[in-house]
């Protein structure tokens, strides 16, 4: 038994997942997804072992769907989707959807890390063009709607609706109203209240706010799948998708059980996207504001006007430094708050099933840890 | 509450499930990922929301390949993947690496429902030859291996060794030593003995013998890759995969922690692959037998010398009699006993994690059935 484990055992921590993905869910669902490990309800069998087939299934993926149609009150002519291959292989699906030798390129926004892998996979597969890019400044801010030079025959336009990595997330919707446009929402899905019918196509991972890691949220209106060519693999083809309502092949089952109780959470405990909203902008501005009044200890990544409300990204005056929160951090149950590995730094991301009691935590924590690292501290 | 939770409450059953995919997991094994859904060994973190770059779960996923590399002795030429998407999109992968531009066509066996699927997808990439198929017999046989017209020129050789629908699995490995061999093994991988050594590729989808649905294992061989066309989609392109050594984009963590359990169980409790084989051998001889002894009462589907001790797929007198057959099991705790939809009649799984037990209780249950039923019977 390594260390790690014997520590845990002498004095249990009360854990507060601020990971940027896999991320936390609701606890009260955790325990649920348990009982279910042995006996799916009324099934006799594990929810492991039972079939995608099964009357049982049916109704669970039924019901996730139910709740996303409500949440969003989508209409009819849109279906929802629970896929595999995350939005990596929606980076794909789409354009090999919608970019099949038109003779106007897809517009794309690059915004940052998660954006910049979907105009790459795209560029496999037709003409993209880049309308907007933040990379020569570090992705620091987000285009303003009114500049960017939007053209009204590109095959489609797609956007990043919230940089997972540097913590910009758009505060309005972008592109023109008779484009198609294409979002991937992955990290703030479900988060907030939004308007689905301005988009063709919505592509979500759960494991930010949704569930666990395996399956994708693809919410794509019927004309998306009118346009798509014939003669693509089956498993990138929405059509095939669409026509098994989401078991055309052996779905990620526990995934998709477990995606059905936070939606049911989320519509019935949290009572919505409104309160969702609420939720999540009260526990954001708690902690921008721990950093803002922090006289330049805790330094903000983002321009305040795009800062994102799921991925609060910020930095400490040396990377030293940096580790040492990070420990002390860990030591008081505080977990997930290293930046991506990419950029380094450090990011406490707030997703649907962080509490506000967890933010609170964390900015004591951060008032603390200033009050003995920072030079005017106390 | 419906009235199978209600009746489940007043009559706890120990249930015995034979379903053909997803299926049974060790019972031992469940506790286990019950414990780590409320906190990962040593992580304070549920494993549903736990860093897949954590160095906890790149140990998962080491373990896992280390596991089925020790199991199969793996050379090093071999890369071990864990993917999402299941056996269908290595439908479309397996051609996407091979089947560009050859001048000979892949030769692929049509042996039942599955080899028909990867038949079906292959050939939307590429030219494909079909050198045997069971279809006009209905697949109740396996073609034998000196008829077959192997072309020591073709891309690949590709086959299904044991078709789940139709109860077929080839007793030995078809196919030339001198052409790359790919073989989809979902329904039987780490069912018995294998030399691996004799493939440039299998896959294997979890949810029969090694885990929950959402996750697929690959075994590629490094030769494959080099052959590989640039210019895919990242997600349909094994390069990338093995580069990251399974983790290009976040994998199915939690899928995967469950199938790294499952081979543990199979390497230390069972103790390997020819301990496994015995056990899976003593079960389908028990099951054919009760069959065999039954006068015609219960009638096997496939030809007996390519009868697979996976799936034993057999049928009664009429759709009626199966009906009463599946409602009288369920009640006596047997599950999963229906036939494939596309077949009908009934099918019993033998996976790796039924025991020998619960294939005697089923034995006992079709004997009792058939002294009730059965026009001699008693």
């Amino acid at each position: 038994m390594r260390a790690g484990a014997i520590q845990a055992m002498e004095r249990p921590l009360e854990a507060h997942n601020f990971s940027g993905g896999p991320g936390a869910l609701p606890a009260a669902m955790l325990e649920t997804a348990r009982e279910a490990l042995m006996e799916a309800p009324g099934q006799h069998l594990s929810v492991l072992g039972i079939s995608h087939r099964s009357d049982w299934f049916r109704e669970v993926l039924d019901e996730a769907e139910g709740h996303i149609r409500a949440l969003l009150e989508l209409p009819d002519e849109y279906h929802v989707l629970l896929l595999q291959g995350g939005s990596t292989l929606q980076f794909s699906m789409v354009p090999l959807a919608l970019l099949h030798g038109p003779p106007h390129p897809a517009q794309y926004l690059h915004t940052g890390y998660w954006s910049g892998k979907a105009i790459a996979e795209a560029r496999r597969i037709g003409p993209v063009e880049v309308v907007w890019s933040g990379e020569v400044e570090g992705f620091r801010r987000l285009p303003a709607q009114e500049r960017l030079p939007l053209d009204a025959q590109a095959a489609y336009f797609h956007y990043v609706s919230n940089e997972t990595v540097e913590g910009l997330q758009f505060p309005d919707v972008p592109g023109r109203e008779d484009v198609l446009r294409v979002a991937d929402m992955s990290s703030d899905f479900l988060s907030q209240a939004l308007d689905a019918r301005r988009f063709c196509l919505i592509y979500a991972h759960a494991q930010k706010n949704l569930g666990p890691s395996g399956v994708v949220v693809v919410i794509v209106r019927e004309d998306v799948l009118a346009r798509a060519p014939d003669g693509l693999p089956s498993m990138l083809d929405y059509r095939p998708h669409a026509a098994a309502r989401s078991i055309y092949n052996t779905p990620p089952v526990f995934a998709i059980y477990v995606t059905m109780l936070v939606l049911r959470w989320l519509r019935e405990e949290i009572g919505g996207l409104e309160a969702m909203e609420g939720i999540n902008r009260a526990k954001a501005a708690m902690l921008y504001a721990a950093i803002d009044e922090s006289g330049g200890f805790y330094r903000g990544r983002a321009a305040v006007e795009a800062r994102s409300r799921m991925n609060v990204v910020f930095g400490l005056a040396s990377s030293a430094l940096e580790a040492c929160f990070l420990e002390e951090a860990r030591g008081e149950g505080l977990f997930g708050l290293e930046g991506h590995r990419t950029i380094g730094g450090l990011r406490a991301s707030l997703y649907n099933a962080v509490t506000l009691d967890s933010v609170e935590v964390l900015c004591d924590f951060m008032r603390d840890f200033r009050s003995r690292h920072g030079r005017d501290g106390a």
